[in-house]
């Protein structure tokens, strides 16, 4: 019964409910009863820990502690640097009445932290020695938002902020590079999500930037989306809070500064990339189980000594090899429902057992990528497992970095470029002036914007694919989520 | 310069003035620019990062998924149980604005999550099959209060919260005495700090539950500390928010259930208890840093070659016990200073290596909770020093069990009660009649409260150490933070 209630729609033939199918079904997330918001459930936290795990420690191993600040920020802090209040002022939520009373001020729920931050930066920092400075934080973030889209779009959802202070632009702007790269290699490495790198234009960076740059994901419906941020802060929030430091020469300077962040919307492109119509396909680094074994058999054979003794050696060695395994032995379930349940959660590889496994001594291995079926002989299991499930890591980026190739158009014509963003769309590669002008007129009329400008600049400028003048850069633009 | 900034006051001279003395100067926490709001520094969020490794592992040992609800709750859903939004409303932050606009309902930032969380529990538990169900989140939590104490009171704090849900009242009190043991546990075990447990009485349990039972603490100033709760709510939130599943013989019942949290409240009761004069003095288990080492000598000779293998060599075998170390080898600071900086920051065990250590081959080794100086030959460094933090653990806890006796006095007689109360404090065994009217006039004269009903009665009961009734039990009386 509960099995027909666990069908979804094709991928290909309605991706957005496919996609919320998946979510649902798969017991990621669900709505909650509050407007704008989703609950995270058990399964899809656990890819949130994976992230905070395989994340959580590249940053510690790059030498930037977790700390914890406020919640809450006074409205009059977001105002200190114009741009940023200016940025941020549509999507606040408002704290107006505490313990009973209203407040003489009101206070903003955090929808970033450098407002809130910043203060005690200046507070900490005093001299050339007390720099670089780097702090990290793991929490929950309100963006005032009401049309929920599980993951990608709630109005509280969790992240990561770092924040940084160093006593020259040079080593903010080394900083800022080296956390998307960061990104980038969490993105690619963890998620097998193959990206492209870039920095935004002015009118996409961060309110309060000088610059920022960013890792976008092709998603398969064409859209692309953000995967983590980096800002170059240059000093402009150093100077909204005062945040100086004496230099060598005994001389007070404002520190630079960045801010880099990364969010559970990642958690929507990673389903948006791999799934496939069977529900969740996970890349064994961050899947929460990599392997399940299914029993398969008569209940009287199941509970059989050398059966029970068979399955727990097999958990045993691969979990001595570091996987992550669940022995899947209930019995109010078939094993048809089984079978259709992990396909569902996307667990890269599944155990098969039964009598004939038994007396051949092996496993039948079944993998979720390929839906690929093997007999593997039980001494070699261990080290077979681990090679199939890094070869299930290679193979999901590589599909999705064959889909990125396909879908990223070289284009030099405008008309060109408005027939693509209205039928396959993807990212498509074009000159582009520079002007905001330029920029916001596409937006209008493709709904695409510039997604990417690449580091390194073309060696050979053409011209403006919309206005024809030459081109200051060949850029990437997409329509976005 | 900055060494004279690290001067704290004696521990037994203002107790409360050291404490936040402690922890200012130990980079523990700070006071952030929002009243009632602390910031958790990097070193004290490493405690609490220890707190979620130790409790978050024996939380999913025992089958506990960790998910996420949101931070908001609208205001009709606290009022659901009658008692719980009774309880909560003196010290609710509300939004009643959100994206530019006035919010129809308000919405509650999370004292608690039950009242968010259960409205999905009646939504996910349908059968006995889907029971016990258990789910745990790590968050933030806002309670208004102005008056910042740091750690102890904060109008935001960061906590973990268990729900759980249970076809019968047997299981749901067994998983609230579990949750009590686990928490006892960690408090004793990996934070040194004896405890009294038991059940609260009426005016002090948690509003909507049906029996609260808590870990209490002893400070050094005779005050008690609540160190972590654990409530059997009964059917009274399954009745309000309609939570029931059918059960073996297809009746719809409402389920059991309990909640249970632990916060960073605790991070108050690990400094109070175990520091002294010089500092903070942290259990190994919990400690960021076990070891530190200091070189000590020229700097000519620190930086000779079989100097800094004698180190490295030492960090490697003693990380390969699994011990955190950190080597101190800044050069813009003194030995004195460093030695100063780490017993400030608790760290259990200081090692100095000299030119004398490097003849004799081996190392000094000072304890935090002594100040003992033994010196080890180097080939016997790793298991001793790892027999001098497990002492260092059992030490404190001692030290702690000694004061903790010391300080509960068994009382009959009210006068003896009252002085007590006015004079040393600390935690009194006294009957009582189990009136709330006996318990509010003990409160209302001598600021003492039940702390704990023991959950073993006592065989002889005598009379009420207020009223001289018959007496219902023996129960533990402290004032409180």
């Amino acid at each position: 019964m509960e099995f027909e209630k666990k069908e979804i729609v094709k991928k290909s033939e309605d991706f957005s409910r496919w996609y919320t199918d998946v979510i649902l079904k798969a017991e990621l997330a669900d709505y909650a009863p509050v407007k704008g918001c989703m609950v995270i459930r058990p399964y899809g936290y656990a890819l949130w820990e994976g992230v905070q795990k395989h994340l959580g420690q590249a940053i510690k191993d790059s030498g930037v502690p977790n700390a914890y600040f406020p919640l809450f920020i006074p409205h009059s802090f977001l105002e200190k640097e114009k741009e940023h209040v200016k940025g941020f002022s549509p999507e606040l939520a408002v704290v107006t009445h505490g313990g009973g009373k209203k407040l003489a001020e009101p206070l903003v729920v955090r929808p970033t932290s450098e407002t809130i931050m910043y203060p005690m930066f200046a507070k900490w920092i005093q001299s050339w020695r007390d720099l670089p400075f780097k702090i990290n934080q793991w929490c929950n973030i309100v963006r005032w938002e009401l049309r929920t889209y599980l993951f990608l779009r709630t109005l509280e959802f969790l992240w990561q902020e770092g924040h940084t202070a160093h006593a020259t632009h040079e080593e903010a702007e080394e900083e800022a590079l080296a956390r998307l790269e960061m990104y980038r290699r969490f993105v690619e490495g963890v998620l097998a999500i193959p990206t492209i790198v870039g920095k935004k234009s002015g009118a996409e960076k961060f309110a309060g930037a000088e610059d920022t740059y960013t890792v976008e994901a092709l998603m398969p419906d064409g859209k692309a989306l953000q995967c983590g941020t980096s800002h170059n802060l240059g000093q402009n929030f150093a100077k909204a809070f005062e945040i100086q430091f004496q230099d060598k020469n005994g001389q007070l300077q404002h520190v630079y500064q960045t801010s880099w962040g990364l969010s559970t919307r990642i958690i929507g492109a990673l389903i948006m990339v791999h799934g496939d119509d069977n529900g969740l396909v996970l890349p064994p680094e961050i899947a929460p189980i990599q392997v399940v074994v299914v029993p398969i058999g008569e209940k009287s054979q199941m509970s059989n000594l050398k059966f029970q003794n068979h399955i727990s050696n097999l958990k045993t060695d691969l979990e001595t090899a570091g996987i992550r395994v669940k022995i899947d032995d209930r019995e109010e379930r078939s094993v048809g429902w089984k079978f259709n349940e992990w396909e569902l959660k996307g667990v890269p590889v599944r155990i098969e057992i039964g009598s004939q496994e038994i007396k051949n001594k092996s496993v039948t291995v079944v993998r979720r990528d390929t839906g690929e079926k093997s007999q593997i002989p039980n001494p070699k299991s261990q080290t077979e497992i681990e090679r199939i499930l890094d070869d299930i890591q290679q193979n999901l980026y590589q599909k999705a970095q064959k889909s990125l190739k396909e879908n990223t158009h070289e284009v030099g014509d405008y008309a060109e470029f408005k027939k693509i963003m209205s039928g396959p769309r993807g990212f498509i590669k074009a000159f582009w002036c520079g002007s905001a002008e330029c920029e916001a007129k596409i937006k209008e009329e493709t709904k695409a914007t510039i997604r990417a400008i690449p580091l390194k600049p073309e060696k050979t400028l053409g011209k403006c694919v919309f206005c024809g003048q030459p081109a200051s850069s060949r850029v990437f633009f997409a329509q976005a989520y």
